[in-house]
């Protein structure tokens, strides 16, 4: 028995075959045409799936899609996507299922990464966890006692729109001030950009001319060299993203959060910050039994929560 | 067969027998002794619990109590009370299951409160509910499933401590901008008696001499007259809750909010800029689907939920 999985993303469909302990046994990569519209981007999904499918009489037991936007987990639609063009309610699990005859469960990449570290990474061993990427956006994921949680209306995990500074900057999603706006690698190269346009001192004013050579790699890789302004913008972002764990740790109480996404990378220079929010903001009852950590899967987190949201589904242990 | 509820607060210990169906049998009500230490408060309530113990050979399926702080839920322990003195690592549950013998259940009011609605109030016919009551502070509590969510490690549910305006006035908690610092009857009087001691005009002025006697309460009611001021006060704290209704929007996708305690009789002066900030800042996929009202049982609320938790636990439908 094996359990075919993809991650289709703004560029990329990744797919790949999987034995049910979490060993890769095929894998395919893929550009996604995501300027072509949902049936160009659906056919080249089912191209893939084909590709991986088991040859002889190894049966598939599920197929186990990542969105990259807001799922409906209860019905397997993709409400819509923010970097391919045209996706709105597309109906992705019911299309799937009725192409290959396999059940076939679909939902947010983040939530599926926060599902894959919770089965095969960080989270080993625990029941709860509280899961963050933060990369260009944020996003997360929620595990209620061993469970992928999804929200009352399969909506739910989205920590990256929690409201954490209410007048701060405008966000992609119409509100102002969401986690994401102040604490993402978008946020940070902003920031850092606007202080090198106010002329502040820093190692990435050599980039005075070409702004958009400043992202959140090249603030923490100054950082990294003593870079002051750097420094502080990653301090920032840390205390915001501490003042969003400390809001989850009153609401959720959860028994570790994993942070996740090229962002936290920076290290201490980020994390420290946002541990000090925590301690400085929580009851110690809340934080003190609650470690906050870094994810432990690569490139393949995804790939590896769709197969543990197969095998929670199909109740395989 | 009857369930017997105890509701321990600050200055009331409130103790009912009722039918499963809900039916209350008997209600006994005695002062808190709160200032005589533990011992007292236990001994007193064990007595409740005898005057309301039925005669004859009626069975008790279980004895349930709400606790006025965080209770460590997977223990039955009360971890500590704000108004009753030297309550700290009580382990409530299981005193009072050796007093009596039978199954004991204890939780946080707040959350019982939330339990209350959904099984008997304005919460049914829902599967996933977040309550928040607004009185002298701001407590709350998460229905998941159709259950009371208790957090991994049983001190979920605290609405009242997400963070809301980073540098907020500080609060109860030890941390600062809280939902209860900027949002609760208290914050409402704070900032009602600094703009009265500024010199503000307003109805409120009659008290400048005696600030102690503007309360949440003075507010609505000069609000309710016109006063300008009131208005204004009593709107700030409607979008700060609308704020946490973001967050809990995005985090939980509940079919429903409701919304408790004194502060929101105030209605519509409260409740129109709470609403219009969820309008503004939350995708209409996350708002249109999900109604925020009033809470529906008075007094009793918290009573109810208790005999709502020991139904759950004792699995009866």
């Amino acid at each position: 028995m094996v359990i075919l999985t993809v991650d289709l993303g703004g560029t990329r469909i990744r797919t790949a075959r999987y034995t049910p302990d979490g060993r890769m046994e095929k894998r395919i990569a893929v550009p996604t045409p995501s300027a072509e519209g949902p049936e160009t981007v659906l056919e080249r999904i089912r191209e893939t799936v084909r590709a991986v499918w088991p040859e002889g009489d190894t049966p598939v037991a599920a197929l186990s899609i990542s969105a990259p936007g807001p799922v409906d987990a209860h019905r397997g639609v993709v409400r819509f996507t923010p970097n391919i063009s045209r996706w709105k309610d597309v109906p992705l699990r019911d299309l799937m299922a009725d192409t290959f005859g396999v059940p076939t469960f679909v939902a947010n990449d983040a939530n599926l990464a926060a599902l894959g570290e919770f089965r095969f990474g960080a989270g080993r061993g625990v029941r709860d966890l509280v899961y963050l990427t933060i990369s260009t956006g944020i996003g997360g994921g929620i595990i209620i006692d061993g469970r992928l949680f999804e929200g009352g209306q399969g909506l739910g995990g989205e920590v990256g729109h929690m409201v954490i500074e209410p007048h701060g900057p405008p966000c992609g999603c119409g509100g102002y001030g969401c986690l994401e706006a102040v604490a993402s690698g978008t946020a940070i190269a902003r920031e850092a950009r606007a202080a090198v346009a106010r002329g502040e001192a820093s190692l990435l004013a050599r980039w005075k001319d070409h702004p958009e050579e400043i992202t959140a790699r090249t603030v923490a890789e100054a950082a990294a060299q003593g870079d002051e302004l750097s420094r502080q913008i990653l301090a920032r972002a840390g205390a915001y993203i501490g003042l969003a764990l400390v809001s989850l740790m009153y609401l959720l109480n959860p028994a570790l959060f994993v942070l996740g996404g090229s962002v936290v990378k920076a290290g201490d220079l980020l994390l420290e910050p946002l541990r000090q929010t925590v301690r400085e903001r929580v009851q110690p009852v809340y934080w003190e039994n609650t470690p906050i950590v870094q994810a432990a899967l690569g490139d393949d987190v995804v790939l590896l929560g769709a197969l543990a949201l197969a095998l929670e589904r199909l109740q395989i242990p």
